[in-house]
């Protein structure tokens, strides 16, 4: 049976009469400012080398972990969806049958964001009319790759149809951004910047963090193997980046972890660290330590070069080791854990909380922590706004469990707007699209139950939609 | 006074008009769908000797302790509601003055579950129209009493009456099945079977452990003092099962623990755990491993002999030290606790998790743990799925928060339809109508938000209803 | 732009016309009942003294943490609030500067219950109909001003016209309730009462406890250096309490580890502890496990003199020690934290649990303890209810919550309706307005979905918004 696909345009907004009429005039208020992407996962190359993208399969399933997460939760071989092997072992090449296992179990997607975020791109970029399906599979295919060679549908150019203002990509200290300084180069008008993720060089059971010091010494020309020429090095590379364009830096921890130990103990634990990293016996405890203390080292770099700085905590990586030997990372084994701020975030806190000039922007995984911790830390400390809801959590339901358990406390303003956090380019629209529905379906309902005047909630559209972002960003 | 008893048409169906009449359509479209019930706890025995049950307060009160523990925690005593105690003191006995008692406090169960069970039970069963009080106790039960000595209201009748398809009971591996096997030797159609809970001989800390194995030994003829022979013994008495019926295992655990050892440190294990129980000295830590090893063990088993596999954790079982001396177990003093899964379930799914042919289906008391750990996993692990809202939350909002925080990240598929789990035989099709009231209500949602096509919502209403469950299990 | 202030008679319904029907129809029926406040931290000199209210800035802003902390974490300084700092540095004196502030800054509250509560008390108190803005500042302030020299605004005659019948405060065992007796000599008709707030002589972390149990001694003649001479001591004042009205007390403590040792166990901690505060090492482990040994003491207690127990834990207290520093207690630097329950509290209901004349109330700063662990509780233990969502929670989407997680499991009548635990003395009408607002929009929603018949809801609404407190705390 082929379905027609219908993109309504209440899609998302209440049943009721009275607040959907509000949520419709808000959206209409909104729905076209241009898109602030603050934090995500782009390919700078997309935009330096505006090449077109892949084929169907390449495009849409093989990088995107919530696609291929859900196909494998039920039975389908990651090797069937031409994900590849560490080993370099067979998988399926024929996009056109990798296509066709996401058709045949396009079901499996019902209520879920990824289907509303695949449909709008369908729809939107792909002009298709039809569900997907074990039927249409083939009509798929053949239009979204006949449209990805059209110029129209090279990389600059969907930026600019998608009305993006600025985007934020993720890159490692050892990076050295040739494709930021060639967009750069390039006079092309698209604002691409980078984000600093130091990750690998902040952690010490990151793979190859010895190498990766090293590394960052001779790019540097400091003496990583010492404490202070190891923060000069930082403090070096973090410069590199705020010249080529980073407002932000993100760091993706297990846990909230933060200390803040004296020079001497850090010095220390520092020596302590990079040996037992060589030794191959670092502590799981000093590990931790130095992740913590490096949060805040980082903020008070943050005080000082102005780098707004984003914390993602609470992911067990690589939960499925099994999987995570036979393809890598990030193949969507990562699984939330239970969190804790309210004591991991108080040394950092005690340290800088109180600077009103720092801004750490603070994520989470365990949504019990929005009105229980979140939500009273941001409302009271200057330092401290709250990201958006995150990752699992970036989808509607998500979105008004944040809403509502976040304002009362908070307020609106000490949130950020929207991050849509993601490597899928082409659902960018799709997924801001959803947060500014949201967003409007919960202030209509404060104006329908006359918590907030109408044009309070207008301001506050465009606040939630466009300038939050932009300002706790600083772009 | 006396009110009208009324079941409403729309009884849980939203108010706005345009998402209560999709409700509407979808429910009517499930409703009569015969019942599978594959996880419960009724009384095989019923079914096997078709004896009248007996009077009101012996059917409704005193088994069911969702009603006795909500009268007792407003200060009435357990015995005057005839609780029989474990010393055989004395009792109230008379059955009118219990039923009496359930009836001038009948207020205290407005907004409950069980007062939408037992309304459905007086009006669809008994056919009463006046609302159960004081003043309506005498009229109640005269009305019971003599209905329940119809032929009508035999065991089997009712069974056929309720539409049940299927419907599981769940015995110990010492339990000789002896009413399962007079069940299929009676030539009655109903389908009444058993699943395997083998807490009594997993668990160090169930009463009479020692006995236990000791009993599994003589019924199996292996030597349970050994690991390979209690492996085997276990497998044995897994395949009795499975030959009376049986396509589930069960397992009631304090956590979620799971262990995976090597077979040189479960046996260790073993030989600790068996001697430590005999000498009271087994340590908790041991103990815990032990449960945690056996579930390993047990979804390996699974693999083998292809029965599903339940884990209940989470429950601090008899919390109330002074009811439970006096009373026994299961007198609703069971309190759910705080639950991880992500580390608990590792080693588990570590050993066994990518086995697309394994089924293990979770079910928590604790919330908090869907939409950051149990979606998670049951998104990514093909042997995962995730059991329905259950004991506590296993009503109208449990199951509201149940889908609205699992659909997004787990979809539906990979959820398994209701669950009874009731002993209260006559409240099977109230609980199953509330549930698929409660699905239709989400899935009416999803349409009216435009998340979903009408069609899909009417295929999944069938599949919440009955494939679902019937796949699930193999039924 | 000035926009108009407007309360409008329906805020907080549901946009659905048939529920918002219902909620209007119950909530006219309470809305103009009594206010019973068990709970409080008003401060009774108010009303022994009855002098003008000062200043808009000292009434409004200055005293209230929920205002000032939410201005502060916007990067405003709190001297620039007048907050005093605790070395007499000096602040700001300008009371309107101070006002004109919050003025400026009153877009931050939207979408918070304290924007709710500032304007029905702007409105219904001080009779404004424009909304507080930078350019209402002025007539803001003025109005106030000018109003609270007026005889109708002296707290008696406030106490009066919002209707309050009685309004329990919060003293320490070591306040002589002067005022309160003073009140008491008035022949004032205005029934305030004091509760027992004993965490100054019962936690050993509290500032000064060893000056605290000599003072305690010379108060009462009992040797509080003994174990049996502090018992009693605590006796003595609980009964003093009683004597001057107070029917409950209050106990805020940062966990909820109850204990219930031996008596010569509780004799030698009790005197480890003494030993340990005066030399400056009484151990964490100790201060906590005397902190719960005192609670299932009091409850002992509570069983002998009747005064009902209150148990407020969870709250991280000082997290910010910049700010402790500088301004002391109670600046909106208390946060809340994981609270467990289940394991906490087994001792003491252990203990007394199961008297049906001792009354436990239990607040939580964990919304997630409410389906998992609270409700399940308070559904079983006869000494136990639950009090109403509190301090972070105490706010429309707070009480939805709170009701729609423990109605199911706990019903209506183990809560014991609502407290507004709050100084801020003019917004207590406006607070309790919220509560039966959300009550009655809750109870609605059960009659439009059919769960609970109409005129079941209209008693329901009552004993939620006036009896439950009144016999609860035996008022």
């Amino acid at each position: 049976m082929t379905r027609p696909l219908i993109l309504h345009p209440d899609r998302l907004f209440p049943a009721d009469k009275v607040s959907r009429d509000i949520a419709r005039k808000l959206y209409e208020s909104v729905k076209d400012l241009p898109i602030i992407s603050p934090h995500g996962h782009t390919d700078p190359s997309w935009f330096a080398e505006n090449k077109p993208f892949g084929n169907p399969a390449n495009l849409l399933i093989r990088p995107d972990h919530y696609v291929f997460r859900m196909l494998y939760s039920q039975g389908i071989p990651l090797e069937s969806l031409g994900i590849r092997t560490q080993d370099g072992s067979e998988v399926e090449q024929d996009p056109r049958k990798i296509w066709q296992l996401l058709a045949d179990n396009y079901h499996l997607f019902r209520g879920t964001p990824s289907r509303t975020w695949l449909d709008t791109v369908f729809h939107d970029v792909f002009e298709l009319d039809v569900q997907l399906s074990s039927e249409t599979a083939d009509l798929y295919y053949e239009r979204i790759d006949s449209y990805l060679r059209q110029p129209e549908f090279l990389p600059r150019a969907l930026f600019e149809r998608f009305n993006i203002e600025v985007i934020a990509t993720t890159e490692s200290p050892l990076d050295d951004l040739r494709h930021h300084q060639k967009i750069l180069d390039s006079g092309w008008k698209g604002r691409v910047i980078t984000a600093f993720r130091p990750d690998p060089v902040l952690d010490p059971d990151f793979e190859g963090f010895t190498d990766n010091l090293a590394q960052l010494a001779e790019i540097t020309g400091e003496d990583t193997s010492t404490w202070p020429g190891y923060l000069a090095a930082l403090r070096n590379r973090r410069e590199f980046f705020k010249q080529m364009g980073a407002t932000s830096t993100d760091h993706g921890h297990p846990t909230a972890t933060t200390a803040n130990l004296s020079a001497a103990e850090a010095e220390a634990l520092f020596r302590r660290v990079c040996e037992g990293v060589s030794a191959g016996n670092c502590s799981a405890e000093d590990a931790e330590l130095f992740r913590g203390q490096m949060l805040t080292e980082m903020a008070r770099m943050s005080i000082e070069d102005g780098l707004v700085m984003q914390i993602h905590p609470g992911s067990f990586r690589n939960h499925n080791k099994v999987v995570f030997e036979r393809f890598g990372r990030d193949k969507g084994c990562d699984i939330p854990s239970q969190t804790d701020y309210v004591h991991a975030l108080q040394p950092l806190l005690e340290a800088v909380g109180n600077e009103p000039e720092l801004s750490i922007i603070l994520f989470t995984l365990d949504e019990t922590s929005y009105s229980r911790e979140l939500a009273p830390l941001a409302g009271h400390y200057p330092a401290l706004k709250l990201g958006p809801s995150w990752w699992f959590h970036d989808s509607p339901e998500g979105m008004r469990r944040f809403r509502e358990q976040v304002t009362e406390t908070a307020g609106f303003y000490n949130t950020v707007g929207f991050n849509d956090d993601t490597r899928a380019f082409l659902s960018i629209p799709a997924r801001h699209d959803v947060a500014r529905r949201m967003d409007c379906v919960w202030l209509a309902q404060l104006v329908s139950d006359h918590r907030l005047q109408e044009d309070e909630a207008f301001e506050l559209a465009t606040d939630l939609a466009y300038n939050l972002a932009k300002k706790a960003y600083k772009l």
